[in-house]
Parts: structure tokens; sequence; C-alpha cells
């Protein structure tokens, strides 16, 4: 898809700051001197079975576009897909449910929104923030010395696959759907008060794959220590090839030769960096003398805190596995 | 699917000026004291043989919405479901190319979007504007004596379905097709300079639909006088019940006992009155002393000029047709 995207001549105007020809999480506009837009939008079928946790994932991970940018969720429009007269009506009503709390407890309001008779069903929002011009936190930005931090544990894409198999039951699920559902907002909030140079969101390009975007936009080498990441209960036992998603397979052809691993890192390690994510965390890069104070207030508010890796000055790979 | 929504929570913030409760055709919310956003959201699948001429329509339908409230369009986010690799790309590249002209045109810009693999082609756009909150133009507002104007032609549900039944071609296609891609940014700004009181874009509910919103919202009765309406080229000849789309027939149900008609109304007129609209234009409630130099502007921009009806004290119908 982004290929036939590409194709488009791209916008440009002075007060676009952030571009949809960037890599970036959410587009950013400028409405006046200390007021930007940040906006966003984001719609998928179900990934899990229950209706009211998927409004709640597919919510989450819309907002999170805006979280990660550092921008305040303001309005969000529903958009849904629905095969009237084959599925009951009920879940449609949860789904919605799902999705309105989580965008109240994101502090923003469900405007409107628009449905449409579908074979499939789908759900999701765009979402439209407040952002102040001169505090965007982008993929560009980082610089060598910065620590980087991860604020939910990988694994979704192997655990919702593995859900799809009927593989994983109970636990690991519940573990997955209570991070899937998780808001950003926490994370966002403590990188903004602790002047972090760089963020995005982990979404669809795995861990290695946004590392990459700010590795590129930074112009920086991302170093990651495989061993220190926060995983999802059952992720590593679950990376397997059988639980590989689609979307893992095409990260890892992407990013061949992009990225350096040591001999010693383990394939289900390399299986987990490469899985894509819904609605995944924030990784951050933090000036170094800011790490300590920022990693405490991570584990102050509950949040995975260790350093999963740090950023270097640009080397022959983009990326380097421990 | 209106059903289902209204079983949510309605959302109620003060600084949600116009919300998703009111049949209006855009949420406004307030960000400061003299700006406020204006959003919308719709998609579809094609209406129309051109993937060009269809991302025109989509788009030029979704802009409308900011227009008929006296908004001012500043961003739009593309929202796309595309059979990859049943379809041509191309297809999709040449979609996305109408549905920028039409933002360019309107003087806003697409910022980004979402594309998704899926059965069914669709296609739409997220957009959102500014408006002054002093000035929003809604379905309330319009006080007896006040002239209605409709500022594009009726019957492109008639149409469209025949162009789906190869009951019709050339000219009369291509005058729809010019109508539908047209945008309704002109007889906004005259509504703005002219003082109008209501306003509404006709769409889905159709010319009565959309007027029995109006004379709720404002508590009036509308008399709509059909031998004044703006008619499509070949929309009398095709108002047959063969031609009749599922949502024309709906809209008849809906309205059953609301509308009055005299003795005198012809079948065929009945059928376009109900008849549901794709882009169609701005149906505006002008007050009496303004109508004279409306309908002039109306005219030098080589618009529809004449007055479809007036607005009554509310009597036993909301709407009074001829």
């Amino acid at each position: 898809m982004t290929e036939v995207l590409k194709k488009l001549p791209q916008t440009k105007h002075p007060d676009l700051l952030v571009g949809f020809n960037k890599a970036d999480d959410a587009a950013v506009f400028r409405i006046s001197e200390n007021q930007a837009l940040v906006q966003t939008v984001d719609f998928f079928p179900p990934i899990v079975d229950d209706p009211y946790d998927f409004g709640r994932i597919a919510a989450a991970n819309a907002l999170s576009d805006v979280f990660a940018m550092g921008g305040r969720p303001l309005t969000a429009l529903n958009i849904v897909g629905f095969p009237v007269g084959e599925m009951a009506p009920d879940i449609l009503t949860e789904i919605l449910r799902g999705g309105s709390e989580k965008i109240e407890e994101a502090g923003a309001f469900i405007v409107g929104g628009h449905s449409i008779k579908d074979k499939e069903l789908k759900y999701g929002v765009a979402v439209t923030g407040l952002i102040n011009p001169a505090r965007i936190l982008t993929n560009a930005g980082a610089q060598p010395g910065d620590i980087l931090f991860l604020t939910k544990p990988l694994g979704t894409g192997l655990i919702t696959t593995a859900i799809k198999k009927n593989a994983v039951d109970g636990d690991p699920v519940n573990a997955a759907i209570a991070q899937m559902t998780a808001l950003n907002s926490k994370a966002a909030e403590l990188m903004l008060s602790h002047d972090a140079h760089a963020a995005t969101d982990i979404t669809g390009y795995g861990l290695l794959g946004h590392a990459y975007e700010i590795a590129c936009a930074s112009d920086v080498t991302i170093r990651v220590f495989p061993n220190r990441l926060p995983l999802l209960q059952q992720a590593l036992e679950l990376a397997i090839p059988e639980m590989v998603p689609g979307g893992g397979r095409n990260n890892r052809d992407y990013l061949d030769g992009k990225v350096h691993f040591t001999d010693k890192t383990d394939e289900r390690y390399r299986i987990v960096l490469f899985d894509p994510q819904t609605s995944g965390g924030l990784l951050i890069a933090v000036p170094e003398d800011r790490a300590g104070g920022f990693q405490r207030a991570l584990r102050d508010n509950g949040l995975p805190d260790r350093q999963i890796g740090q950023v270097e000055p640009r080397n022959e790979y983009p990326i380097m596995v421990a």
C-alpha cells in the first residue's frame, strides 16, 4: 500500500510541520503560532475475540500516534465497517463502547463517525489532538548518547496469531489484551517532562522497524539489548516460525542487511524483535543525564523501566542488536 | 446503523458546540474563543465507473459537510479499503489523485490516511476544518418567511442506479458526475455573506429528509415547490420504480405521514424528492430581505438560483409539497 501512496504528489505547506511523506506516526498542521493539530487515522479487522476488547484496542492504538508525538487527543471520529444482517448489532454496540471508553480515558471526545455496511467487520478512529509546535517529538532528534526505553512489552503479533490458531489461552491472552488496551498517555507525559529527544510508537513494523525509522531520521545507529526487552508472557515460547504473522516476515525481509546481529542473538529473540505490534509501547530516546530520573518515573508509574538500548554515532549499520 | 449508534451515551461537553446527537452534517468543537474545529468523515464503495471520478466525488461529498456549516476545510486524512492483488494498483492511484485534487481545490491539505486490504473497494476522507464559533450554520435557525434555495440539481441516486443497470449513458452521466464532483464552496461563501439562517447539504436522506431535519431542528414547516426544483438531465425520465435505490425507498418510508403532498404532485416528482443524493447541493434558508441579492449572487456564479421553497410557521406537517 505504501508503494501506491508514494506515487502521489506530496503535500507541501509551511504549516504542515510533519507530513505523511515522513515515516512519523501522525501529521502535524499548525493553526496558530502556539497551536497545531496532530492527526491520525487507523482501523482494522478484529484481532481478539471479544468485541469490547477489540474496540478498546483499536482506539488505544489510534490514540497512541498522537501521544507518541507529544500531543493531547481532543476529538475522535468512529470508522465502522459492519456486516449488517449477518452479525448481531450488539457486537457493534460493544465495540463502540470499548472505543468510547478509551477515547474518554484519553481526555478526548467522540464527535461523530461513519459506518458502512461491509462484508468484513472493521473498526477504528480518526483522532485529532492539539500540540505545541515548539514541542513536537518525532523520529528525528535522537542523539548519540541517548538512552532508549520501551514502555510496553513486545509480542502482541505472536500472541494474536496464536489466539487465531487456538494455541494460547488464559493469562497470556489476558495480559496481552491488558497491554494493547493500555494508553500510552502516561509514558508520553513523562517523556515530555524529561525532555526526550525522539519518540515513536511501536506498531506494525515491529521494534526494529520503528527503531530503523528513528535511525534514518536522526542519522544515528540504534543499539538494542535483546535481553533487556520487556516481553509479554509466553512471547518467547510462541516465537516459533508457525506463529510468525505475515507482517513479521515482511519486517524481516525489509530490514535485511540493515540490522547487525551478534552471533549470540537467539532466533526466538530475533522473531520478537521483528514482531509487528498492535497498540505497542513508545520507544523513547532520552538524553543520558535525564535517563535516571526518567527510569524512576517509569517505575513509579508501573511501566517497563529497563534501558533497552542506546543511540550511537551512525556506523555501517542503522541497527545493531546487542 | 443509526439505531446502533443511538444506544451509546452521547458525548456532552461545553466545547462540543454541535455534536453527533443532532442530525447535523459535521461536529463542531471549540478550541479557543474564536476558533472551533469542524469535523466529519465519509467513505463508500464506487458509485461511478471511473476511479478518478469516484475519488473526486467521495472527497467533494465529505468536504461538503464542512462547507454546509460555514467552515473552511483545512486537513484531510484518506480512508482506503482496497482489494490488494485483485485490482490493479493504478486504480487506487487514480482514486487518490481525484481525491487530492478536490481537497486541494477546497484549500485543504491531505496530511495522512490509512489503507487496509479489503474485499470491497472503498474510499473516503476524514475532513477537519476551522470555523468561527459565532458563525456556525446548522439545521436550527430557519425562520418563517425565509426563502429556500438548493444549489445543485437533484437526481444523483436515480442516475447512479441507472448507471449500474446500464440504463443511461453519455451526457446525463457526465452532467451528474460534474455535479457530484463540484464543491459546495462557492454556495457556502455566498450563504455566509448573505446572512443565511440555516443550511444543510443534501445527501443520503434526499431533499425531503434533510428538509425534515431543518423543520424539526428549527420548529418550522418547510414548503417545497416541486416544479421549481433544479433537476439533473434525465432525472425525471429515470424517476420510475425500477431505478429507485434502496435508500430512496427507506427515505419514503421514514417520512411517511410527515409530508403533505397536494394531489397534483406527480409521482415522478415524489420519487425525485426522496431520491438519496451523493455530494448534493446545499439547502439554504435565507432571510426574505436578503433573498433577492442571494439569488443574483447564485446566478452570477452559475449556480441554480430558483426559490425552491419557503419556511412557514410550524403546522400539522413538518413538510408541505407545493
